[in-house]
């Protein structure tokens, strides 16, 4: 049968998601806990390849398994056996064509900046510090602005970094919005997909345009020009969190225990 | 001359504040800094001793110096010297006579409580986790509702850990609010002081106000009785963390570059 789980983790301590020899992955640590709870050998596939440094309160993650345990009680018998910095929060069953990349339907993901004269050593591992002084005050309003200009479907190669393989560079986004609240300026996207660090560049950009150095109304043609260097740098792994990954109705079976 | 200078930290990783022989502690950090940029052994006296685990945002030190470094210069000087769980984020020139904790007018502290199915891990330092359940949702009306009968100079005997050194057990607290947002119950509190660990027993009485163990209603009662059994449990020391310490102006200096 096939489960799936819904995993929240600070991903500071690790080299990403994905599992490789000789580092400390999420990926590699679920498949440790879950394969000594189900005493065998179980691998996971996961919906999202995640960074070093980035975080997520809603990835997804598939396994098959012939289990007794209910799936929503995966995250009560998983979480002894995980390291506090990770924590299963869900579990659900699944159709046997279920696939947690191809089925989804959207994603949103947060990236968070903290935006003060110094850093809050509390958020250093959540946010990406952009100094406030007279130099460097960013500018909401603008920021704001610039945002729904990703709004929509559109070639998003100019927000790519090289080394993602994909077969097209067109997504479309929903939603974007930006708010601030006690010097945490929250950048918040959800679109259908995202290229290889297109969060992170999305962000920097957006950094960029509230330093002044890039103008709103300069957006559509810096998409339109589908160049890497004319958009902003790409921002600190740190400040991005995956927040949820939505699929369509059809792939999920209901939960057992409703 | 003396200074006074404002630091802001993440309390994980320490034994608290107070220098003690053999372990790590905020304020031994920050003095190997201080003595290293002052080229001189120096020590600093704070306005808080915080317990471990336990963050601050706004605590308090002073120190003796001769130096030609500008009083708020100290944490450009400061924070390449210290490890990034420890920022240095104002300074400023005091009175001779200026003492920190005799000085004190008020201070805020906050109580962070994440309250969901299951822990967020990227706030598992920072708050403390109440499952939230059909058993244990917090019910946040009623710890507003209780909130508001600490406010006001009262006996807080009932609220302080054995432990503490303290001529009264009288305190005054001017305000304590109870917000939610996105599973996070903040409890915000400023007063004329604080007994030893009166803040995190606060919390703990509310938690178990939101939980129905202790009723709003009995809480001029508990506060009246002076018995620590009374009152509730003492909240985990990662929720909490020192906002800010506020000081009579007389016995501030003006910032030298205003």
């Amino acid at each position: 049968m096939k489960y799936l789980i819904k995993i929240a983790y600070d991903g500071t301590n690790y080299c990403g998601w994905q599992k490789n020899e000789g580092v400390e992955s999420i990926q590699g640590k679920v498949e440790e806990a879950l394969s000594k709870l189900l005493k065998k050998n179980t691998q996971i596939r996961g919906a999202s390849r995640t960074d070093a440094g980035v975080h997520a309160k809603g990835q997804i993650a598939v396994f098959e398994a012939e289990t007794s345990i209910p799936a929503d009680r995966f995250p009560y018998a998983l979480n002894p056996l995980l390291p506090d910095d990770i924590r299963i929060v869900g579990g659900e069953r699944v159709d046997d064509e279920f696939h947690p990349q191809k089925r989804v339907e959207k994603k949103t993901y947060e990236y968070l900046i903290y935006n003060s004269e110094f850093p809050d050593p509390r958020m250093r591992n959540f946010t990406s510090f952009e100094r406030k002084g007279e130099r460097k005050k960013l500018d909401i309003k603008k920021m704001e602005k610039a945002a729904e200009k990703f709004i929509g479907t559109h070639d998003f190669k100019a927000f790519c970094a090289s080394g993602g393989n994909t077969k097209t560079t067109i997504r479309t986004i929903y939603d974007l919005t930006v708010c601030e609240n006690n010097n945490i300026i929250s950048i918040r996207v959800t679109g259908s997909g995202f290229l290889y660090n297109m969060v992170r560049i999305i962000a920097g950009t957006l950094i960029a345009v509230g330093e002044g150095r890039i103008k709103s109304d300069e957006l559509e043609e810096i998409i339109r020009s589908k160049q890497r260097e004319r958009a902003g740098k790409t921002a600190d792994a740190c400040g991005l969190t995956l927040l949820e990954i939505y699929y369509r109705n059809e792939y999920l079976k209901e939960k057992e225990n409703e």
